[in-house]
């Protein structure tokens, strides 16, 4: 890793050992540029910074104190002078040490809140700058652990993540899960590697009272959704007795903890065979696998070719796609994306019935969300009325100064 | 009323009859004003309207057909010359009757959702466009009724509306808390009055388990805050052993609940001696009176004086003010009034505690009051996470063309 070479900028330690702040490289902040760290935002961007023959050779990664222009110290931070956002604030005390005790307590704090808000230990534990760790995702499978790295400053720090995290929570298993693109921007290899333990896939996992399947190394992100934890239980609420259609089904974990709840009967759509049979896996473990039936198949054909077959309706209808806007210049045909699914979904809602339609593109804000549908279900002549609109559960917190990292955004409607 | 004189432009029938659509009066789109109504908006604003004298001399009120410039009938309206929103659909079947079975459908449509989503009678049942019938608040508390009609249209419909919730529902009670402000803009008086039965206040009320008492006639808008109900149980959830603080508690929706769930000690501060009463009547209906203290007072003042007194941390605070902001001369005072809110009360949060912070501004948008919270936060030197962002409970749908309609903010965050 690239952090880890000797640093070339005064006396910056390694990781490994106690950083002592004061020998740590100093980054600058250009003129009036202070501001917003000083209002509490967690990030400085390249153009924020001085970018001296020095700064720009700082190591990516690097641990350093950020300073206002007249010099004053503003806390430390991650560096990457080749990423757009190139200072991360890990905290605002300059003279912190930032050691497996730092991470510990934050780890510490995190899982507390967790174990309050969730009850079990199945949950997002880690989610980034929001938990006081930017870059570092993990998600808490009992006694295994997916973390994600995704920050050249958090990837040098990893040892000691890694040695916090065993000391606060002990795991069986560690998965380092380095694989997000997001990495590339940092300069960062994409890998994913067994940090301790033995590869425990595929793992059961529980989540709203019922009984997952998850691959926790070769799945998507860490394995599991859980930021739709709350709003799986939501639409169960709603599926008592229903016909459920659970398109881009994934593992199951809104199809089969509707069947669980009560529902008629679930079809569950995904492109992936791994996923259906995760899906398939948890429906038997549920014991209802005789109502459910699982198809491999692509959504928009699907849902043309049931659309067709004008018989076929469902009193919820549930879209869970992946993300249609990855980057800005996908912005326009990702948001027509949402739209189209819509449009083909919503003449599948009975009359009277309920659909569910989540957009996880941070890229694509609410407002932007909730136009596309409106002209989806335009298309599709269908009215009806905004019950819900929801963002992830209640362990994927928001930085109070990064609104826009809130990516998650769902709407619930009846339709007429 | 005005709209009950007699009609003057074309053969308008008396509402009480069955209305004939061919014998309305038409109003006309101007060139290229009929794309939004087109695209399922239920509004047409004065200014798009073709306002030649016959049409201005409609009585404020009229049932009209809508028409795109080139003729077409887009639906059935009613229209006042004199308000911005000069037209509201009804229905986009220009032949539709509007007449008691016309409101009953609807009436009957959106009382089956609430039984489904609430499964007790103690909900906002009509909540105006959302549910088809632009203007009409109705909230329901078992037998009683409070209804709010809030636009000409519907004032000269009122008869109707009230024989068709007759005809579904058979009410003990109905009571018209025609007395909001928003009645001026439509050129109507502000009055309440008992339409039918005897006022029975005060009302007991069950919600999320618990028992309130509200003033339909006399208290704030309908008598009760129905929008609030998942808010309270979420918090309520919270607040298991916790000491909490219920700033603008009103009649005690969110304190009793939370002191019914296991909070340690519940403070409720409201400047309505009236509402206070209701609180502490409810305190003892749920049998928690012991561990609830009630203060008349200004929430500002208080908060202030309890931050003086340095010992006093909260392990829950809880504000869900009046709205701030209730025009748009006032939206930077009311959102400074967000920030001072925060900053005032977030020093009484402890240490790993809970806040809920909540808006009814519909003009202070999400991120706007985001924004507001973020700086009262950093006002106050206190970090923390955002949990959680909700808005009105399930009862209070939005109409998919009107998100701007989606008034209430609530944000609950964990503070450092």
């Amino acid at each position: 890793m690239a952090g880890k070479e000797a640093p070339i900028r005064g006396a910056m330690v390694s990781p490994k050992e106690n950083s002592v702040s004061n020998k740590l490289p100093s980054v600058l902040l250009r003129a009036g540029e202070d501001r917003r760290v000083r209002g509490g935002h967690p990030w400085a961007f390249s153009n924020e910074i001085l970018m001296d023959a020095e700064t720009k050779a700082l190591p990516p990664g690097s641990l350093a104190i950020l300073r206002a222009p007249g010099g004053e110290a503003l806390g430390l931070v991650t560096f990457n002078p080749h990423s757009l956002i190139a200072a991360r604030l890990l905290t605002s005390n300059p003279e912190a040490k930032v050691d497996a005790l730092f991470f510990g307590r934050r780890i510490a704090q995190a899982a507390a809140l967790r174990d309050k808000l969730i009850g079990i230990p199945y949950y997002r534990l880690m989610h980034a700058e929001a938990d006081g760790l930017p870059g570092v995702i993990v998600d808490r499978f009992g006694d295994s652990l997916v973390v994600q790295v995704n920050t050249a400053g958090m990837d040098v720090l990893t040892p000691i993540l890694l040695e916090a995290l065993e000391a606060e929570l002990s795991p069986k298993t560690i998965v380092l899960k380095n694989d997000s693109p997001v990495r590339e921007l940092e300069g960062l290899k994409r890998e994913v590697t067994v940090a301790k333990g033995e590869d425990v896939d595929p793992i059961e996992l529980t989540e709203n009272g019922a009984t997952f399947v998850a691959d926790l190394s070769g799945g998507q992100k860490t394995g599991w959704f859980y930021d739709q934890r709350d709003n799986r239980r939501f639409m169960a609420g709603l599926a008592k007795d229903a016909s459920v259609l659970d398109v881009y089904s994934y593992s199951g974990g809104f199809g089969v903890l509707a069947a669980r709840e009560g529902a008629k009967s679930v079809t569950c759509i995904d492109r992936s065979a791994a996923a259906l049979d995760a899906a398939r896996q948890a429906a038997k473990l549920n014991g209802v696998d005789k109502i459910m039936t699982f198809e491999k198949a692509e959504a928009f054909e699907t849902l043309e070719k049931l659309r067709g077959t004008a018989a076929r309706k469902f009193d919820v209808v549930i879209c869970d796609p992946p993300a249609f806007v990855k980057s800005r210049k996908d912005l326009k045909t990702g948001a027509q994306g949402y739209r189209k699914l819509v449009r083909l979904a919503a003449p599948l809602v009975a009359r009277g019935g309920f659909f569910f339609v989540a957009s996880c593109s941070h890229l694509a804000d609410t407002a932007l969300f909730a136009e596309q549908v409106r002209r989806g279900l335009r298309d599709a002549e269908r009215t009806g009325r905004i019950l819900r609109s929801s963002g992830a559960a209640l362990d994927h917190p928001v930085h109070p100064s990064l609104p826009e990292t809130a990516y998650l955004k769902a709407l619930t409607l009846q339709l007429d």
